[in-house]
């Protein structure tokens, strides 16, 4: 059957039940099927507390080989979109939005 | 006469003769009216100029006090918006612009 999340060898893509733990683990992101990604916005009290975010934003990315494929912001809000590298997201993407979902409530 | 790009006092807004003149040291920025705004697409070779770029972009708001009103970027590009604070662009955000300008071809 061919799945609404086309998954290749390459991509090292999530199994459908492993998209679903995996999300299940990042909450607050919306997914998307066409293009595989995830977006979710951050907001903040401050220009400060949103360059924070951004400056460990990029460090994960850094970390994690994981780099959003867009980040749109202004002076109290954070637009992440990560989108799959391969044919499906993969959990390293899942884990990269987990890990902001957690430093955002930090 | 009623100028395409209006001024008030509060705003500490440009001339139009003024604004000419600024936007001239600002090449590469399209210049919009409503809102009065001014935008610049940057391209760059690796992720790692990007977030050369966006560093200095940062320290640059603080010195100057300008915070874009909104930037977008990705791997190897960076999209900028400079909203004018009050009723029209001033001199701080059209010095902004062209700082950056430098700076990307530096």
């Amino acid at each position: 059957m061919q799945a609404l999340n086309p998954t290749t060898p390459s991509g090292n893509p999530a199994t459908a039940s492993e998209a679903t733990a995996l999300a299940a683990a990042a909450p607050g992101w919306s997914c998307s099927e066409r293009p595989p990604s995830l977006f979710r916005r951050f907001e903040f009290a401050s220009y400060a507390q949103t360059r924070a975010f951004l400056d460990r934003l990029a460090e994960l990315q850094e970390s994690s080989g994981v780099t959003a494929q867009n980040i749109n912001f202004g002076r109290t809000y954070v637009n992440v979109t990560l989108s799959a590298m391969g044919a499906a997201l993969s959990p390293a993407e899942y884990a990269l939005a987990a890990e902001l979902g957690r430093l955002a409530t930090a």
